[in-house]
């Protein structure tokens, strides 16, 4: 960790202090990229885009974009040339090309250590745990026996998940008992862990930069996960005072543990017995932080920026008493929420920001986004909820 | 007015209810639309840009970008083809040329006649002056024999102003008593009025969509001008609330009058008497809008784009007390505030938003913007001084 933290401020201080635009590259042109690119032009901040597909949400609406696997070491190592700092919109990418870039001098902001964290779920319990952090119980496994000798000490059911790979609920299993493992298991890295009985979600937002002491975290936030995909969120969690601390302070030690540079998104379960314990990180701005947009002063787009540039960061304070963000999945009908009634339909709502991604219109498929602010944490769920809905094409007004 | 909103109506109706992305078009590439970017991301709307340069302000972060002149019939027609609906980021605008495209079909919001009041200072005066609203006592003018003779009855000095193209300051001038006109007054369309002796000067934001009956404002604005150009503004204003509800009618009657689709900004004197009178107008988002960006539920930007495409208005209510917003201009060494050194300087004041615009220093030019929020209108404005002196290179810290 100091020495993380050592490598980092060394390396800040090698780089030139420039008088002239700042070149951030990020890997992926998902919607984080495109909510970033807002964030990027009022900072005067250049953000260029390396879009596995150039009809990527962000790719759209960006006119600095390459064309590029994030695992192509050719085309990642042309993009990071010609940046200043290599930021990353997912963490579909290769560890060990980073770190060689990382040697070669490039700025690499989450490095590749702390990435790791958000890669690999066998490293990153392993990294918790030692440090002393809330986890479940857990074992990296390789079969059926290791994961029957696992439920004979922590009972069944027990929670299976491919080590690295799974992103929104694909790659983890429910199982109920002994027997084969389900498909999509076989040779990948697993992790099992004991079946934790939830009583509430919550996620906590932090912005860490380089320069040593500076941290900033979002007030904790509620979040409801169906199909392992986080569909709603409310921003004060509706928890008690002590629940909000110490929750904040478990994220504020995983950026610790993780030497994050940037913003990291720490999800927590809320056991039924009280007990707080990390579910999952993302080492980049999160489904979970949308509500920063309009809820909070700073964004957590703006921060990352800030962070990754080793700037000053912003006030994470809420901007009104509550916000809501629902995610705007798309319709049975498949219909395009761009389309003007439905379009028409969310912006009547009172207190309502739409986000969309600019996304072919696919049932299920997330879309875009919205966020209600006002006075209370029900009345923003209950307006986000119906944008939400007209978004899709349902009648719920 | 009534046959105006008819109209209005009328093509509204016409129009297809599109499942599809709206396309908006805006003729200009400055600041203005570079603000605009993010509103239309947001809402999943393609924005595109006729750009005079391709380094304009809002091309540089654009992969929409049409280079053409504003005043090009071919570039404008061609542009205006491609886009559900035109709009603007100045109006240095060809009137004629625009009112054919409307005939021949095309939606130009704001149209021609309410675009002419902010193009034409002779013309609008006698519009505002035919629907009983406060104007400075004035009178079209050809030579010095008419400036005197109006000076005859209202008095020395006088404020002598080209009717057409002039902006932040520019084509105005204050004659202290008989003589020659100024340089570049010759072969001119000038407008003089009578000198008012301001207590302070306000600006009411109000966006108007053509659908019958929704036009919002925003809460009313004090702005300091330095040589005609607004340098900061404090919102809301530090004045008495029988004057901010004065101001706030002759706003929304303004744009009844100028039947005004789009952002309408009206800029007002209040006179050491106290009374308000109109002193410009610009029927796009404006100056002395920036602050709704983060002060604002709503801001200019998005709700100028809502509004030109008839879509339900945004809450234009605060979303902190107090918010401030001054200009970022020039330092006299010609540095960039994008540079890191005065970037973290400005970052570092506390609740303090940066906007740069993308433009090349040079001193006194308007190079972007930073707005405050807080508590209170007074600290509000001591952190954005602070903050835009960090990024013009002055230490005021």
């Amino acid at each position: 960790m100091l020495e993380t933290e050592a490598r980092g401020a060394r390396r800040a201080a090698a780089r030139p202090v420039g008088d002239g635009v700042s070149v951030v590259g990020m890997v992926g042109a998902g919607q984080l990229a495109r909510m970033s690119l807002a964030a990027a032009t009022a900072l005067g901040v250049r953000l260029r885009l390396l879009a596995a597909d150039a009809d990527d949400a962000a790719a759209q609406v960006s006119p600095e974009v390459t064309v590029g696997a994030p695992a192509d070491p050719a085309a990642v190592a042309a993009f990071a040339a010609g940046c200043d700092v290599l930021t990353f919109d997912h963490e579909l990418v290769d560890l060990g090309l980073l770190a060689e870039l990382e040697a070669a001098g490039h700025l690499i902001r989450p490095g590749p250590a702390a990435l790791a964290l958000a890669v690999d779920k066998c490293h990153q319990r392993a990294v918790l745990g030692a440090a002393g952090l809330p986890v479940p119980a857990n074992a990296p496994v390789a079969n059926e026996a290791d994961v029957a000798a696992f439920a004979a000490v922590h009972g069944w059911p027990v929670v299976l998940k491919a080590a690295t790979g799974g992103y929104d609920g694909r790659g983890v299993w429910v199982i109920d008992g002994p027997g084969a493992l389900p498909e999509g298991t076989r040779g990948r890295p697993l992790l099992v862990e004991e079946h934790v009985a939830i009583r509430r979600e919550l996620a906590v937002l932090v912005a860490r930069r380089p320069h040593p002491g500076q941290a900033v975290t979002w007030p904790l936030v509620e979040t409801v996960q169906v199909d392992g995909i986080c569909v709603e969120l409310v921003a004060p969690a509706r928890v008690e005072p002590d629940v909000a601390e110490a929750a904040t302070a478990i994220g504020l030690a995983v950026a610790e543990a993780a030497g994050v540079t940037g913003v990291l998104a720490v999800e927590l379960f809320q056991t039924t017995t009280g007990e707080l314990v990390v579910n999952e990180l993302a080492t980049r701005p999160h489904n979970s932080g949308h509500w920063t947009i309009e809820g909070a002063r700073t964004s957590q787009f703006a921060n990352h920026l800030r962070a990754v540039l080793d700037l000053p960061l912003g006030d994470p304070g809420l901007s009104a008493p509550a916000a809501a963000t629902v995610n705007v999945l798309g319709g049975a009908d498949g219909g395009d929420p761009r389309g003007r009634a439905r379009l028409a339909g969310a912006l009547a709502v009172d207190g309502v920001a739409v986000h969309l991604y600019g996304k072919q219109a696919r049932p299920g498929r997330k879309l875009g986004h919205v966020t209600a602010v006002g006075p209370d944490p029900d009345g923003a769920l209950a307006a986000a909820r119906l944008a939400a809905a007209a978004l899709a094409g349902e009648d719920r007004g």
